[in-house]
């Protein structure tokens, strides 16, 4: 098992395309080279073009004889800057990123302030509006707990059903920075980045809180908030109940 | 007066030069366009390659009849993404960015952990062995206050004097990222750097805090420690006690 953080900007998301690069492709590029045989990478999230990194959970079957926790750093010499594993040990055999049960945590970074900062640019989605903190934490709550997610969900879904456990979901000021962390057993396409949309169109005045608990029952994505920009959005880590 | 944050990530410093692209001269070809007469910006912190800003600080004449507020917004639609000005008012005719008395603050930002981070690299100097905080911070008390910092210079300077005082000099951790902070009236050629590099090997262990007395009175850049590289430091601000 790995745990990979990336700077998703220079990627084309996570799995593998026929055309553009892909986190995915350059592990299963660089992890064949490294032990001598093909290997293919399962990812546990497989982030959007743009998507950051600071946790992924990828898993690999191999026969080669290298201790599981030195292929981090054997691994780590050959990726570029933007791809660095933060570690690596050997999992049970039956596990599989996806299908066992874990928590995925992600943030949605805003910079909220009168002009951009340059740092900040790749990570953070820049918001020129005034926001309110206190309208987004509240709108925030509805969507805590088991819903439909469906008003959440770009329509491209292939999920077989659109409900959904959000177990945290905070909205924090710090300076100019706004973070909004989402926990949940497990996320629709698109989903964090509609719900930091809608909850950004809250915190501007142009929704109230009160309206998130109709978008939840609407069922219907118009209902929502436009997709907030890739870029905001971090995957920072995955917990795993068992198959550990 | 031009307060400039930028990424010196794909710069050659601030300072103009014959090869290479430079934040000023960015800032000369942009104000240029934009006011429809040469410029030529006298910047605050002449930054070298690869170093960053926040708040670095430029001044220039111009005959245009914009309102200096305005020109803010309207060079930043000119500008790259990596430099945007934070705000532009009129200043006296007589003030001068490097003239005038004032107080600078830099930070130099550490990253101390088993693996680098890719969102860090640009602005965060990657450091593997542990570094002690507390050694650091006793190291830099020895700082504080005028001294003749010639230990803590680029033998290539030009300064008159290498007297210069530092108001505070701190070190404090958050997480695995440390960052050392630092004001003063002035600082010579790569000065933070190296007090940067300087107190990297107390936190290591390869020198002791209490050393840095010596390496002061030495007044031998070879007493000090290597020049830290230049992409963990960042220009933060500048006050200016008068001329405003």
């Amino acid at each position: 098992m790995l745990i990979v953080a990336y700077e998703g900007t220079n990627y084309c998301g996570w799995q593998v395309q026929p055309n553009g690069r892909t986190i995915e492709g350059v592990l299963n590029e660089k992890l064949t080279e490294l032990l001598g045989e093909p290997i293919t990478v399962v990812g546990a999230s497989r982030t959007d073009s743009g998507v950051h990194s600071l946790g992924n959970v990828a898993v690999f079957d191999t026969e080669a004889r290298i201790a599981a926790e030195k292929i981090s750093y054997a691994l780590n010499q050959r990726l570029p800057e933007d791809i660095v594993v933060q570690g690596s040990k050997e999992t049970a055999p039956n596990f599989h990123p996806r299908r066992c049960n874990s928590v995925k945590t992600y943030e949605y970074r805003i910079l909220n302030r009168k002009f951009p900062l340059p740092m900040c640019r790749r990570d953070t989605y820049f918001y020129y509006r005034p926001l309110s903190v206190e309208k987004m934490q509240r709108a925030a709550e509805y969507l805590v707990g088991e819903h439909d997610f469906k008003s959440f969900c770009a329509p491209a879904t292939s999920a077989v059903t659109t409900v959904r456990t959000i177990y945290a979901l905070t909205v924090e000021k710090e300076g100019d920075l706004l973070t909004i962390r989402v926990s949940g057993s497990g996320f629709l396409y698109n989903m964090v980045r509609i719900i930091a949309g809608t909850l950004i169109q809250v915190g501007s005045g142009a929704k109230e809180p009160e309206e998130v608990e109709g978008i939840l029952k609407a069922c219907d994505r118009n209902a929502a908030g436009p997709t907030a920009p890739a870029h905001g959005l971090t995957m920072i880590g995955i917990k795993y109940d068992f198959c550990m």
